[in-house]
């Protein structure tokens, strides 16, 4: 800890430098030298006697089952009064207060999964188990990030983490991107070429690598190690935003199948790209990761894996802000990641890539089939939920051509809107949207129905006839 | 809200005042004018054929059943595949996102519940639903309080919200208090004195006025009223911090006897003192209610009600921090609460009311027998879980005389611990430990084991005789 202290404190906000833990906590190193029974009045939680919830159910597909009927699925119970539940789990721990840390035995599964998956290469890291990624990010921003400093986002990127830092009084600094994520020379750019009347240089660099929202973009290999050693260069703690890591997909093929092979688990963690804290060889890498596209947003469950002086003081704060996560959340979680087992929880995820997959295939054959060519550019994601089709503003008609990009693109989303069809406008994607230099409309194939693809560009190309020669 | 904006305006912190709505809403403004069926591809929400959890049960105590066997427990379950699910429950709609303002049915049944209790005397209140007590305050901090702000809170207090407020930059103010709470003049007198060098006078103070913690204190209803006359004088907002408002007792009477009548809600609402919501006619209270207390502290659930702009202003910092409650923690509570409904609900709360009544007695006639009355001041709490001892310090013997306060009591509590008894100390409960001019040691009577209560003080008063003249 001293060590990671002298490398990283002077990274901490204001705020976070002066998070101390609750003197409860200290109360606690006061132990009795003798072993005499402690008669303790010191804890003002509820009796559990009082606790009305007295048994919890959960029922979902047993492993390798995802396709078959409902009938066959596992029911797991958890009861208050049984000290025998599935999974060695105690439900009256769960329900009572003290879990900020999380129930350990899910702790215990996230963390050999990190461990399995990213097999981080330093020693002092840990996890921080949270409501879901939206307040992952908080508590990165809210370690990390003093008003009126600088913070490097991706030129495009998910609206809510501007909404979330905006009024943190932070000033975004773009990167370039394309598709295959942030261009490492636009980095080394701003870097070297920084502007001091901005404020100091920026140390935060919020990235979402893989499957990137809203550009479907996956960080290369080759360009994740690079960032690394320029964030080494240049003192830069990266916020890894990863919800869509495990919805990594096959090169498109039109002819694609799911395989119906046995699972191979090797072969599953092979195809995933290394996640950047993999590479991160010294702690600067704070990972956000999600149950939310892996098993259902409204668990609102995930974890913040890095150094563990950043782990430690995001937990103080949570201590004082969520407390913990809901103990029901974690026990409806933990019945079905317990039952599942580590492989098993792989499995569900390799069936996730191959239904996603599907759709981002559907998609990409109505868009090669229905997009005109002389107009719209898109690349097949590797990896999410979004395909990024930009338009060229090249091919605009002569008569749009007194307006700002943002202006022509905007006026396109509202005719588009009054055809029927709704894709989201790029300029939502971007720290300052008046900036816009291209125009991009961004398509979710995760929850449209299938059988509306093609339907859908058919209405998006004749409604855009009107602004382009195509 | 034009209103209120001009009158509150300027309460609103830095950060809260730059608070936007994500581009998402502004985007769902734009609406088709035809007729025509929209083919949406906006949302990037994960794929509902894909969700693992397929039902969900809790079993809990039917109405009147308190202390019956769980054998007789109802079951409520709720399916993702069915829409018929009790109290018109959507499972999916939980289970997804965009559930940042709560399952509309249970925030229903919250604001039917406020509006029963507290009855709000103003027309543009509104509730938000949140993840506990804890993010309540965070909530309420962030939206009123800038670094450099000086906050009044009572002179003991919670010590989490110490924690909480202290690495936000302010600075305490305490009121002075006594067994029914808050002295007004004191609050008076901090308003009329204002020393400037410390800032611009306080804006905000925060209170636990029912069952405080730690001093078991309930404020009067006079000095409720007087102290809303104050806050509008002052320009004041209240943070009104109610855990233990339902947990109101009777006055001490060691041959009590729960009421075993049938339950009258008019007579339970009756003995409820006003809460200062309930008396505030114009928006200044911001009250913080949890289910931790009142159902289970794992559900992770409470809400907020307060003016409508307040309110709007946290749920927009609430959709990029937390997003939502748990919907599965919403689910669970929502079975039990609508097969309760807001009567039984009430009578759960008669019950819990019982339960710690006869907790407060069983500690105070252990007090009154083994407490030093020439040592030990206390008063019976009103409501709460806490009992608050104060040992007189002008009966320490001399040769302790040249500590401080603060040491001399922690040094009585690392005794305490070494002799088998915790209770916690006092200085825990200070903005500023060091300044403590009294010793107080607070008994939590809600978990210890009820055989241990006598026991527990005897280990007490043999431990504090070598300290003090008995």
């Amino acid at each position: 800890m001293d060590n990671l202290k002298k490398k990283y404190q002077h990274h901490l906000s204001l705020e976070s430098a002066s998070r101390e833990y609750g003197p409860f906590q200290m109360l606690g190193r006061i132990q009795s030298d003798s072993d005499i029974k402690m008669l303790s009045f010191a804890g003002g939680e509820p009796n559990p006697s009082k606790f009305p919830i007295h048994k919890l159910s959960v029922s979902f597909p047993e492993v390798n089952s995802w396709e078959k009927d409902t009938n066959k699925d596992a029911t797991v119970s958890y009861e208050l009064s049984n000290n025998a539940n599935e999974g060695s789990l105690d439900l009256l721990g769960a329900l009572q207060y003290g879990q900020c840390q999380g129930i350990p035995e899910l702790v215990k599964f996230i963390k050999d999964h990190v461990g399995q998956i990213h097999m981080p290469q330093y020693k002092d890291w840990d996890i921080k188990i949270t409501n879901g990624n939206t307040i992952g990010l908080e508590y990165c921003l809210r370690l990390l990030v003093n008003r009126g400093d600088c913070i490097l986002i991706e030129k495009y990127t998910y609206p809510a983490a501007i909404t979330a830092m905006r009024p943190l009084g932070v000033k975004f600094i773009p990167i370039d991107m394309d598709e295959n994520g942030m261009l490492p020379e636009s980095f080394e750019k701003v870097m070297e070429t920084w502007d001091s009347s901005l404020g100091a240089r920026p140390h935060v660099l919020y990235t979402i690598p893989t499957g990137q929202n809203p550009t479907g973009s996956t960080l290369t290999l080759e360009r994740r190690k690079k960032f690394l050693t320029l964030a080494k260069k240049y003192d830069i703690i990266i916020v890894e935003d990863e919800p869509y890591y495990f919805l990594q997909m096959e090169k498109y093929d039109a002819n694609w199948k799911p395989d119906k092979q046995a699972f191979n688990i090797s072969s599953f963690k092979k195809k995933l790209i290394p996640s950047l804290l993999h590479l991160d060889t010294d702690g600067r890498v704070l990972r956000v990761d999600s149950f939310s596209k892996l098993i259902v947003p409204g668990l609102r469950l995930g974890w913040i894996t890095g150094n563990s002086l950043f782990i430690d003081r995001i937990t103080r704060y949570a201590e004082v802000c969520t407390e913990s996560p809901s103990g029901v959340s974690q026990v409806v979680l933990y019945a079905i990641l317990n039952r599942w087992g580590q492989n098993g929880f792989l499995e569900w995820l390799q069936d996730l890539q191959n239904s996603y997959t599907m759709r981002r295939n559907a998609l990409l054959l109505a868009a090669d089939k229905h997009l005109p060519k002389s107009v719209c550019k898109y690349h097949s994601p590797k990896a999410g939920l979004f395909l990024w089709v930009e338009l060229d503003k090249n091919r605009l008609i002569c008569s749009n051509m007194d307006k700002s990009i943002s202006e022509i693109e905007m006026e396109i989303f509202v005719e588009l809107v009054n055809n029927g069809v709704k894709p989201v406008c790029g300029q939502l994607f971007m720290g300052e949207p008046n900036s816009a230099d291209k125009i991009f409309f961004r398509f979710a194939y995760s929850l449209a129905d299938l059988s509306t693809f093609e339907a859908g560009l058919e209405r998006f190309t004749s409604t855009i006839q009107k602004y382009f020669q195509l």
